[in-house]
C-alpha cells in the first residue's frame, strides 16, 4: 500500500516522498483493488481471501489487495503485481479476460465524501474479482491471510474487522457475483 | 444443438420431436453462447477457439459453443455441460465467477428481426467468454476446432465462414475483452 | 405476471392454459425483471419503486416489475411493455443503452435450487436498473407503488415484505449502482 | 482536455503548469471518456455524436468528451462538467445509474503500448456511454458537433477522421451497446 516498499527509491515509477506529498495533494491517484477468491468446478465464488494488515488509518485491519498503478504501468500488470506481492508467488491468481472492473471505488481524505475512505489521498480504485488457484502465501506487511465462506464474509463479526469501507467492497463484490446472501 | 444428441428421449430435460415442435411454436428458449478463448498469463484473450460444424440453417459453418438450458437446469451447469459436449472432458473451461453474461443476443427465424438468426425457433443467448486451459478434442457433431489470433477471428476471411451472426458475437466478445482491432 | 392478463387467448404471443401448463413442464422460461429508480441530476439512484401485489405464492409482496418475453418479441419491447402495463403509460421509463442485464435471476419452483423462487415454473430472467422519470400509477393487478430510499429498500422491514428472493434482487440491484449501505 | 480551461490557475484541482508538468511525469491521471449518443424510445442508440477539436497530438480530430477528474471531484461529477463544458447547457446528458465504466482505456505516450495514445501523458480513462436527450451546442474549443448512425460511426470515412484510438473506443462503445455492424 505504501511507498515503503519500494525496492529503491530510484525504480521506474515509484516515488520520493516528497514528490508523492505533491502529487497526493494535486490529482486522484490510480489504484486497483482485488478480491481473491476460491471457485468450485463451475465458477462460483466459495470462499473470500482477506488480508490482516495495518491499514491506511493505521488500524489492524481485515483487507483486500490493493495498491496504486504505476507510471507507465499497464492495470493488468498492475494487479499481478499486487496480487503477487500479497499472496505469494504461488497463489496463480487468474485475471478476468474483461479488463472492465466491476465496479469502481472512490477513496477520498474525507469519510463522508463517498463512504470509501484512505487518510492518505484521494484515489479512484478499479475493483476486480480475481479467482486464486494455488498455495496462497502472504508476504512482506501483511499479518495473515484468511479464508471465509461468503456468509461469513457479510457478516457483523468480519465486517466490523474492517475499515474505510472494505466491507462494503466485499460485498459489492459478493453481489457482483450472485453470492450476495 | 439439437434434441438429436439427447442420450435417450426419456432423460430429463430432454423432449420429444413433438413437444419440442410445439415449444418453439410458441416461447423464446433459453440458450447459452460461450465464446472459448486461450489467455496469457496476465488474463489477455490470445486466441478464439471456433468449431467447424453444420450450423442451424444446414450450412458447414465456423461457430461458438451454443445450445439449450433445460428445464430445471442452472445456467452455470448448462455452459459446462455444452463445452465439454463440444470440446472434450479435459478442455478444462474456467467460468467467470461473475453470472452476467458480456452481451444477450436475441435468435430469430427471421434473420432481420435482430440480426442474429435461427431458422428453428426464437432463442434468447446468454453469452459469455470462457477460457480454457485444457486439451480441446472437438467431439460429437464438430467436424474441427481450429484457433484463431484476435486479428484473424475478426478478418473477413473467418467472418464469412460464420452464419447467424456469430461473427458479430465474435466482434461483442472481442471487444468486451478489449481486443477489438 | 400470469396468462390472466392476455387480451384474447389468441394475441400472438399468448397461450392457451393448456399449452402453457404444457411449456412450463419442459422448458425454462425467458423472463425480465425491472427494478423501477429514480436518479438525481447526476444519476445516482436515490430511490426503489416496488409494486405491492399477489406474488406468484399467493402472498400479497412488494414487487419489481415482472414478466414472460413472449414469442417473437425483443428483450427492449417486453421490458418496455411490463414497465408499461405495471406503472402506467406516463411512467417515462428510461431504459439503459446497453442491453445486457446486470445480473441474471434463476426462479425455480424448488425454493433451495438458487434462492430465487417461482412456484409455477422454471425461468431465467435478465434484471435491469430501469430510471423512470414521470408520473407512476400502478395499474393493473398491482394494490399499489411505494418508493424507498436505498437505505429502506434493504431494510428488514421492507425485506420481510418480499418473497421469492426479490429482497435479494433488490439488494444485488443496488449493489450494482454502487449504493448498497 | 487542457489545463488552458481553467479558469483561474488557483481554482480548487486545477494545477499550475509545472505542478501539472511534475504530476505527468510520475503518475497517471485519472480520466473519463464519454461517448455522447441519441436513443430510441426504447433506449437503443440510434446515433453516436462527436466533437471536431484540437487533439492532444495537435491533429483536428473527431472525438468523443473526455478529460481529467479533479482532485476531490467525484466520477460523476466530472463526467457531468466534461459533458456540460463540451456539449453545452441544454444538452441533459442522463449518466446511467451503474457507475462502473464499460471500459477503461490505458492512455499512453507510447503510442505502441496500448494502442491508446496521448503524448502528454498516462491516463487511465473511465469510459461510458452517455445518452444525452437536448440540445448540444460544442462550447469553447470545440469546432463543430456531428451526429453519426451506428454504421457510419464505425465506416472508414469516419474512423480516420479520429486519432489516439477514439475509433477503436467508438467501436468498443458501439459493442458495448450491442449496435457494432
Amino acid at each position: 500500500m505504501g511507498e515503503v516498499d519500494a525496492p529503491t527509491e530510484t525504480a521506474p515509477g515509484w516515488l520520493s516522498p516528497d514528490t508523492l506529498e505533491l502529487v497526493r495533494a494535486h490529482v486522484p491517484l490510480v489504484y486497483i483493488d482485488a478480491v481473491p477468491v476460491r471457485v468450485d468446478a463451475v465458477g462460483r465464488v466459495t470462499e473470500i481471501g482477506m488480508l490482516l494488515r495495518v491499514a491506511a488509518d493505521g488500524t489492524i485491519s481485515r483487507m483486500v489487495v490493493s495498491g496504486r498503478v504505476l507510471f507507465g504501468e499497464r492495470v493488468r500488470d498492475a494487479l499481478m503485481r499486487h496480487l503477487e506481492k500479497d499472496l505469494g508467488p504461488l497463489a496463480l491468481p487468474r485475471l478476468p479476460a474483461d479488463p472492465t472492473p466491476f465496479t469502481i471505488v472512490e477513496y477520498f481524505p474525507d469519510p463522508d465524501r463517498s463512504g470509501f475512505h484512505d487518510p492518505r489521498h484521494h484515489a479512484v480504485s478499479l475493483a476486480y474479482v480475481v479467482p486464486v488457484d494455488g498455495d496462497c502465501q502472504p508476504t512482506q506487511e501483511a499479518l495473515d491471510l484468511a479464508w471465509f465462506s461468503c456468509a461469513e464474509a457479510d457478516s457483523p463479526a468480519v465486517r466490523e474487522q474492517m475499515t474505510g469501507g472494505h466491507d462494503r467492497l466485499i460485498r459489492l463484490a459478493l453481489a457482483h457475483c450472485g453470492e450476495l446472501p
